[in-house]
């Protein structure tokens, strides 16, 4: 199993220094990867490496997508949505989809052929998903789709969607369902790719869905009702991606930021020469330890099926926190160019950003971690 | 005196809700503002307020300019680099310029017909002033320009330029000289506008001098080896500027947020309705009152001539820093919204990053600060 | 005026220095001051400086108080309860008593032959005073205190306590009055000096009340129910007093620390030597000078009638957060010898770590900071 | 070796809340423990649980000791200076002293028949072991011990202390030995208990050498120059004990607050109902949480001989760092109450400030994680 983790990271730390950095730049001014990235990545067997083998995956854990997303920041990349499209949709399609849905889904999704979404969030309701809005109402042996989206990843190109829907609106968690949408089902249609202060190569965008009928069997799973649940479970693993992200951009910043003030010279010195360079490096490298230390910890309890909601909630609020410091003080030892976008500390600063946010906002992971709290007995 | 003051703000509130606020967006996508916003400006007589009348300005004080400043704050504007071309490059001129050189570019900065930069930073020195590469060796009646700047404001723009150079590269600071520079004198070239995180409609540049001839009464004042004093001189107001629209930046967030949160429900009412957020909010208009009267004093002393170095240092640095939190707590309870440019808080959190580095970075203030203690006898 | 000030600062100083900074390890060790102190303080002018000269004052106004808070906290004193016996007891006489309790009152706090205390605080009831459980019920002529109070500062020397108590128990705020009880009344008795983490030298106690008899002329003002009101009038004041104090203890311990890290070594060299240092010190600097600004502004808003609530509360709330955080920059610096209570920085640290909670803890000020914020219209 | 791990729990558990949790007050009035606890936990097997049994120990590793620190910890007492005996001295004498040293030392310091003590801090050096002015030298088959030691911990009661001196003054680091000094050694006297911050039951001390003279074999080890390795040899599992100490005392701070949050009300409901209330346990929480996974990896490297010197001082910069934030958070909920000391919260806020000073402060802590910062090739 290591060695075949160490084949993994060969492959990933090659596909990302040869095919994803030298795009950055293009991706960002596209605001999307190449198309085709996905399909190099399917092919030399990059994405969803924690998919049974018999679907088209890597027949890996979580621990072989943690390598990916790893050295997906080592080259200081935000655009490419794959973590999303790995570790989240091909698992919702894989924990609670029907065989057929499986067959049907998962081997593009591994081969590239098709790239995946989900739908969570409407331009009201933020992180209250009991009270989204959009609807699939059952008229027949179809669903009829209804709504808006916002700050979709992977929206513009994606080919299905995994649409959060409330198939009985009368009922606020208990009515709500996964729905899956291909997007070349008419009344699909995207907006824009949303102006976002970083993560500017990734399509974040919005989606519209105006009377989108698709057959009852692309309700995930086999009963209405259900995606709440679902949700409720997949969140840990979502979060838990952020928070490794997170930890690796946060190695990240101290690699590139230790190159710098080496090379770097103010007042006929290395900027390394001065102690509050010194001082600042240390404590970036202590956070970056200490939220490595905990994220494995995490990691590993998530493989043997024991990471917690409130726990994995800690990893996102703290790596996310702690990333975002990081990031601050780095882009400060860079000076002027700290502010400039050629400098890859730039814009992990500004992409590090939503980590606060999105996938739960950091009030959202105190609430549920004080709901754990053992009230004294 | 104060009802002067009124009219400033009265037409300062107009011209900026009037002429900028609706062309944001233009000028982010276009890198600068429209060259015509200088020419309205002047017009209506917003340009070099604090300008004697004989050179065609306002005839007022740093009040003047401040208002100004504020205003353009409030509509959260980080585009137009009225603030160096009023109180920075007009001010050399104004302070150390012969009367042939005021009466040449004042009236034509005062009506917008000159845009100002000045030209400090080397690629390589930072905020190393006394190390300066670029030259300006007499010739004759000449001096030669040779060398090149980055992070210059008002670099896409600027009709004139205040160089810094060495007039005696032999010396450290006793050799430093400012020199004028027409734009349109031959071997001076501009750069691409720089990819910045934010700041996105300012037209920051980098700026290229070969063999560039101006006549010897293109030194600014009459004397060589005068620039660093003269720029030890000014580093006040400037620092002071930033100061100010710091502190006016974080009363636009608190006006900002406090809108949103209002107006935005999650969970069924609206966002100001937890605990969190009226704290958070406390917590910022706290930080921006507490500036505000800090930044008040500084201006007060500043037109008395008392402001010295380390106190301005301080105001610099500490709104800054503060400024920035204020945006990053402001932006947070935001939510996704936050992270999208469209909203306003988004583009100011971004912007306001530049502030610890730019004048002098934080890590410059505090040696300075630190300097100005007094040693126990 | 000024002049008068000068006066007034002379005085202080040397009695701070004379009278208290001798004294204050045996104040420590006898968790109070010398009864004699308060005498001596009011035989040289320096008890109730705020106090109209008819009733045995200073005749001055806030600024005079300020200069004395200011004077005790350069020497490091934290025991002596003047600023509470002056800026607090002696003013809600002065404000709300009848001419006969003023005569009675105000010339013996001002010689020192009286000590004042005010007992809001209830072991069960904490910030929540509306709902304050002693009750004074009266009965004939007289009122009968009953109750239990905590947490008052001269609670061991006060020979006045003006006591927070419901004489109608049916009502919340407006059941509420102020009852003047001199502590030789039979049925009155002190708990113990409590055992605090700092202010070691101050005589906080618990006060018991068992049918304390008192004659209804001893309630404050002529009317019942207008305790509240006067609460909420005087509590500016109170909280500007421990926003001074902190800005005064910040002060002290930027001076207290310039000194040890120039006379103390380390590897060879000053600790000042130090890049860290320096910058600790800097930033040290810049906290103290900007909460100075503010307090002065908010101390002259006071003397004009004008401050408000919500912005005492930002003082009160900003000043003891900053002072805490300077406290513990400084003691850092001092390395082992910081831990030590023979330096006054480690005094410092622990006793100000109160000034968040007390007089309102700093959540909430935070509360009545949100409800000043306007709603957007 | 998991169910003899249970069982010193248990027995550690029992231990402290029978004899220490009770005594507590006692020993803070006498500013030590009673001599007497030493023996107890001696004949219950809970001292030197890492040292072989051969000599008298328990046959354990440092996961066994550790556990004796968290129980200490989890009865809020910081006044048994058991961890240095056992952890620190107790493992120099083990790890460098010849086998009449171990045979002589280990069975009483097991026994509690022997107090230890290391004394390396001298008045003049602090962190700067390299520079210590006491001498050791050698006259014949004694060594003539000559210095002033400060901040020892067990201090007051030390049997036996282990010395850093100078046997060749002429060099810095290479002249350091570690000299074994009983302390009924004629010459060898003990200076009062030091007034501390807080840990007010640790008997703290200074300690003074005139002409005491021990025989050549009390040199730790069989060779002189040795000291200086043999302290960074065993500085790891110093640090490693703090930052343990520090991770326990987060996890009483979460422990205490969460009681004392549910019981106590105000404005008519627990303090547990607020928001704020729940956002500041959910960060106590995390940070202990965090802090704790860190640790246990460290412990665990260590157990290995695998923990180097840069990850441990990572370990005790960051938890005692974290330790003294998620204190004063826990402190601040507890109100008034927390900053009377019979709530622990008031002594573990106190207690904890040393943990950035002692074994090295935060700043000795960044330079030597600096320095081990990879140069970029």
């Amino acid at each position: 199993m290591d060695s075949d983790l160490d084949d993994v990271r060969d492959l990933a730390r090659t596909f990302c220094e040869k095919e994803i950095k030298p795009n950055i730049e293009t991706y960002i001014a596209n605001k999307q990867v190449d198309r085709d990235l996905w399909n190099k990545a399917g092919e030399v067997g990059l994405l969803c490496l924690s998919v049974p083998e018999e679907y088209g995956g890597g027949g890996g854990t979580f621990a072989h997508e943690a390598i990916l997303i790893e050295e997906q920041a080592r080259v200081g990349d935000s655009s490419w949505g794959a973590s999303l499209h790995n570790g989240i949709v091909a698992h919702y399609i894989l924990n609670y989809g029907t065989e057929e849905q499986k067959h049907a889904w998962l081997p593009k999704l591994a081969s590239g052929e098709a790239v995946g979404a989900i739908a969570m969030t409407e331009p009201g309701t933020g992180s209250d998903l009991q009270n989204v809005k959009t609807k699939a109402i059952r008229e027949g042996d179809e669903y009829v789709v209804n709504g808006a989206k916002t700050f979709i990843t992977n929206g513009a190109q994606a080919d299905v969607v995994i649409v959060v829907a409330k198939t009985n609106p009368e009922e606020a968690a208990a009515g709500i369902s996964l729905i899956i949408v291909p997007t070349d089902t008419p009344g699909f249609s995207r907006g824009r790719v949303l102006d976002k202060v970083g993560m500017k190569g990734q399509d974040t965008s919005e989606l519209s869905f105006v009377d989108v009928r698709v057959p009852v069997t692309n309700l995930l799973g086999t009963e209405e009702g259900q995606g709440f649940i679902q949700l409720m479970e997949q969140l840990p693993q979502e979060r838990l991606i952020v928070a490794l992200a997170n930890v690796a951009a946060m190695e990240f910043c101290l690699e590139e930021t230790l190159r710098y003030v080496h090379d770097r010279h103010a007042f006929n010195r290395p900027i390394w020469g001065f102690q509050n360079t010194k001082f600042k490096m240390a404590e970036v490298a202590t956070e970056a330890r200490v939220a490595r230390s905990f994220v494995d910890e995490c990691i590993g309890l998530h493989i043997e099926g024991k990471l917690d909601i409130p726990t994995v909630a800690m990893a996102k609020l703290w790596c996310s926190e702690r990333a975002q410091k990081v990031a601050d003080k780095c882009l400060q030892l860079h000076g002027g160019y700290g502010y400039m976008n050629e400098y890859p500390i730039a814009r992990v600063w500004a992409d590090l950003r939503v980590s606060q946010i999105y996938a739960g906002t950091s009030e959202i992971m105190k609430e549920i971690i004080a709901r754990s709290l053992p009230a004294p007995s």
